[in-house]
């Protein structure tokens, strides 16, 4: 038995700082990341909290250069059938976003949920199985994280088709498809978000999204 | 502009630590929290990312002793409800297990998604709706862990009937429930999940949950 750390505020303050300079990263450096990096990150992503310690997560990591092409090009499908949606000016300025470094990215790697896994027992799962999704989340958040702290970036991928991704990667089909994930150096680095920059969204205040009851 | 921090391993130590340490907490001390901090912690979830800068969490913060009661009432029977699915040993293992700790936690909010926010202009949420969910749980987790750094307990309960929390909260029905959290100061501080120290699960090495394509 250890003792429990004190966090001070001097931590405190960096991991503010963690959570200010954390972005969703879609324009990559091609250096390699140091050999045995992304298996340490999903060492400590499996560390994450799980409903009933099922830990569902399923990690796939892509190298195969076929299979990383097969998913640029779902993701160039899917993307163009997303600008199909908008018009005028907010059709001009999608086209314009930078969505994915699926290019660039030294690293990647997808992330799936298995509702079903025996593990856990099913406890905290019988009113929402979609508990097994968010616990992987969680483990995603925190390799986000700690990626961060080693001066990496991650970019979450959403513009797939998941039924794709699940026959490109050729795993379970009981596997529900969480993200695709590209991970490496960032060009550069910013507190305000990439689509804030771009004149696409602006954040809001925390005010806004709070209720008292 | 301001630089970019650089995190150093002291710092990456911290945090390793803070993902060891941030437990799901079931048991509180009655202890109050000081005035502000859930305000402070939510405003730091909001700053989590989240899919199309869309923001899509909807936070409720619980004080009114009426609705608490209703919500302790659904666990109790949605808890109920879940043991009589367990036989035998399992299910007696079950029984002992504190699963809640809605009757002392000083702290109580409840997390929602909406899927339909405007916010974001629907930028990656055309094939994969879900990641409206997952943005909000990337604000939660966000909470959880500067609560840790607090010296803060959170706890997730999932064994609630979500169409019930919201009527229970009398949110607007389209919003999506995450979950309903517990916040406050923990009796006690582990590594190991208490899942694991009553012997329902242990947890896997990550190579369990790695596929390589």
């Amino acid at each position: 038995m250890v003792d429990a750390p004190e966090f001070d505020e001097e931590f405190r303050r960096r991991l503010r700082d963690l959570f200010a300079w954390r972005r969703d990263v879609r324009r990559f450096r091609r250096d390699p990341v140091p050999e045995g990096t992304l298996d340490r990150l999903l060492s400590l992503a499996c560390g994450a909290p799980s409903v009933g310690l099922s830990q569902p997560w399923r990690f796939v990591t892509v190298d195969e250069p076929g299979r990383r092409a097969a998913v640029r090009d779902l993701f160039t499908d899917c993307n163009r059938a997303a600008l199909a949606v908008y018009a005028g000016e907010r059709a001009r300025l999608y086209a314009t976003l930078k969505l994915a470094g699926l290019g660039e990215a030294p690293l990647q790697f997808a992330a799936f949920a298995e509702r079903d896994t025996a593990q856990g027992h099913g406890l905290g799962r019988q009113t929402m199985p979609e508990a097994a999704e968010y616990s992987v989340v969680t483990a995603i958040h925190t390799l986000w994280l700690a990626a961060r702290a080693d001066g990496l970036g991650l970019g979450w991928v959403s513009i797939l088709d998941p039924a794709r991704v699940v026959d490109i990667l050729d795993v379970p089909r009981s596997w529900l498809f969480i993200g695709y994930f590209c991970l490496g150096y960032p060009q550069s680095e910013d507190t305000v978000p990439e689509l804030e920059r771009a004149d696409w969204e602006r954040r809001r205040p925390a005010a806004d999204f709070i209720l008292r009851r």
